[in-house]
């Protein structure tokens, strides 16, 4: 949204994050309907007159709106691990500051890039910790469980009233790259191109066994108090913990932790032989990493987010079984990017969605990055995600105007 | 120890753990001393004359001294998950009877096999849950942490209180693996030769992790009491649920989970859109499963035997950081196994093992096998280890005797 003070080369400069609540109730997969809805967004850029130069940057599990430029709340938490506020002018960075602004793969100088909180999380949108205006209290899990198709129903609620009709590219990673696929299948006439990265059409049963002990973790803390523990001064920061460690190491490669840990000791030479001392340098490295985790991220959030993220599942929903039928539907192009060592988002899955497309006769191609940092790849590979996103939409932009 | 009544074709019978309490106390890494300590222990077969005859088998961490046939003990929990007591006359199958007995790999026919109880562990031998004698209350997290150097040296000790000297083989898979190694290390006068299955010289840097989140997640149960529990009425059961879920899915493969749960909902054909409920086969799996194990095995037994593995590096202790030069001193022969879809242990951890043998001149076979288990396959792969350990003790009795 707008540069408010000169910034960095290529810095979309001190943001803030807004809110606008839509207009009616959402209707759910599950069969409840949802209102009110609050969505918090960011945009970057300047909406053509045409309105056709909208690209979507969705976020993973637990991101949130803020995907670019520095925040305006010193206070607000960040989701770039270790860029969180501290007593600074202004806030943390986005999280994918490097893929988004001036002359970047998301260009602002030429398209209005926007992002929104997902719903079902805790960064502004409506979610688990929202007051549930039939109570006046917290949902709580008394909040529905939402879908990948609900997020981008709502995502799509929420466009409508910015006016835009039509998206130009719907791109994210992990979640956000389902997002992205979901775009294409459900909204097939509103969406030009997508680039899912690190994606997938149905998570395999690795991420999904993952997903459910990391969710585990968090309801096999007591404080978690079956999910209705906002305004007990209690809440399951053990739990989610856990939770974080265990996605946290799913994210990384083999080859990443051996070389970034070993088995380097933490500040000392020998074993503690202490229990409960974090004596391995990725022991320290994971329990720091999740206590930051567990002060800027929701528990009750992470088992919703989490869910839907299990939950998709492209040939079910839209091809009876058959991810070539599924995606008979779609009409806009697809860039698909995927990691060489990502292992829970694995290329084949990339490669499944582009072979799809193709049996279709739908424009698809996928690019193998070859990277050593698994899954976090989509946060890291910025330069080679650039070079190719930056073609992709070069050549669709093209083919726009032919 | 004996066949109690006639039993199957190549089953060693009904069998009944004893209990032997070692003459002094045992000096610990840590710097402590370890006394009394108690091994419980199984032996099958006939020591010969020679007392050359000896096979040491070695159980990983959630294992016991029950390794072959059928416990005396219809109520003894077993090792074999699925193979619970259940108002037989008899109690739970050895978690190795596919190994051990009259013919098969590990011949009772010929050799006397030993199987003890870790020290550390919570199945008989001196353990956390064991009383201290300073305090007349059970140790808990008083108990010092003990390594596989220690496990090893208990071995020793209570092998002497046999009258046996020198080791045939030592074999074992995963941890049992480790001591099997750290016996041609630490006493290379007494052993002849060693089959680490699944093993590794040290773990490599997701295995310190994982184990690492699974000791975690036991402590940040409240019901872990900072390890006190004993005789509180209350014990970790939710945390080691969630590590026993973690530590399952890293013994099992991409292949193995996708081909025998994939995305397969449990018992219902939709999504049930509850947040607490296991939808996905895999998740209801892991449940069950860890409901079993929180019931046959103590949480501190959990964190003792994972320290210990984790803290394992032969290199380290032995080579100065050289793995080669860690491998000089040993005298034995040795063969390998390992699996081709083990990516905790996986093959190159056995081939280097191997290498630094042959860097020394040393007799070192290493075998990977085919086969989709994952690291579970230790236990599963019994056909293919047979044939090859049964040739090769045949080899180093053929070598012993010219």
């Amino acid at each position: 949204m707008r540069r408010v003070r000169p910034a960095d080369e290529g810095s979309v400069g001190v943001v803030r994050t807004r809110a606008l609540d839509l207009p009616g109730p959402l209707a759910l997969d599950c069969g409840r309907t949802l209102a009110p809805v609050r969505i918090a967004y960011e945009t970057y850029g300047e909406l053509s007159v045409a309105r056709d130069n909208v690209i979507l940057v969705c976020h993973a599990l637990s991101g949130d709106a803020h995907a670019a430029g520095w925040s305006d709340d010193p206070t607000a938490p960040s989701a770039v691990d270790g860029a969180g506020a501290g007593g600074r002018a202004h806030g943390g960075l986005g999280w994918w500051d490097g893929m988004i602004g001036p002359g970047k793969a998301f260009d602002t100088d030429r398209y209005f890039v926007v992002c929104t909180n997902l719903i079902g999380s805790c960064r502004g949108s409506t979610g688990p910790g929202s007051v549930d205006p039939a109570t006046g209290r917290p949902y709580g899990t008394t909040f529905p469980v939402v879908t990948v198709h609900d997020m981008v129903r709502a995502q799509a609620a929420f466009l409508d009233e910015l006016g835009i009709r039509t998206v130009f590219a719907a791109s994210g990673g992990s979640l956000g790259g389902m997002q992205a696929i979901e775009w294409a299948l459900q909204l097939p006439d509103r969406i030009r191109s997508f680039i899912p990265i690190a994606a997938t059409a149905a998570l395999g049963t690795q991420g999904v066994a993952w997903n459910a002990i990391a969710r585990n973790a968090i309801m096999a803390d007591p404080d978690w108090q079956g999910g209705m523990y906002e305004g007990t001064g209690r809440a399951p920061t053990a739990g989610i913990k856990v939770a974080r460690m265990l996605g946290h190491m799913t994210y990384l490669s083999d080859a990443a932790v051996r070389e970034r840990f070993g088995r380097r000791f933490q500040e000392r030479d020998e074993p503690s032989y202490d229990l409960e001392r974090a004596d391995f340098a990725i022991e320290s490295y994971l329990r720091h990493q999740s206590e930051g985790f567990a002060k800027r991220f929701d528990a009750n959030a992470y088992l919703y987010t989490s869910r839907a993220l299990t939950y998709y599942d492209v040939a079910r929903r839209y091809g009876g079984g058959s991810l070539a039928r599924a995606f008979s539907r779609v009409r806009a192009s697809a860039l698909l990017l995927s990691f060489s060592s990502d292992w829970l988002y694995p290329p084949r899955d990339s490669e499944e969605i582009a072979r799809a497309m193709r049996a279709n006769g739908r424009d698809a191609t996928h690019v193998v990055i070859d990277a050593d940092y698994g899954h976090d790849s989509f946060l890291l590979e910025e330069r080679r995600m650039t070079e190719q996103i930056s073609a992709f939409l070069d050549r669709v932009a093209r083919e726009r105007v032919a």
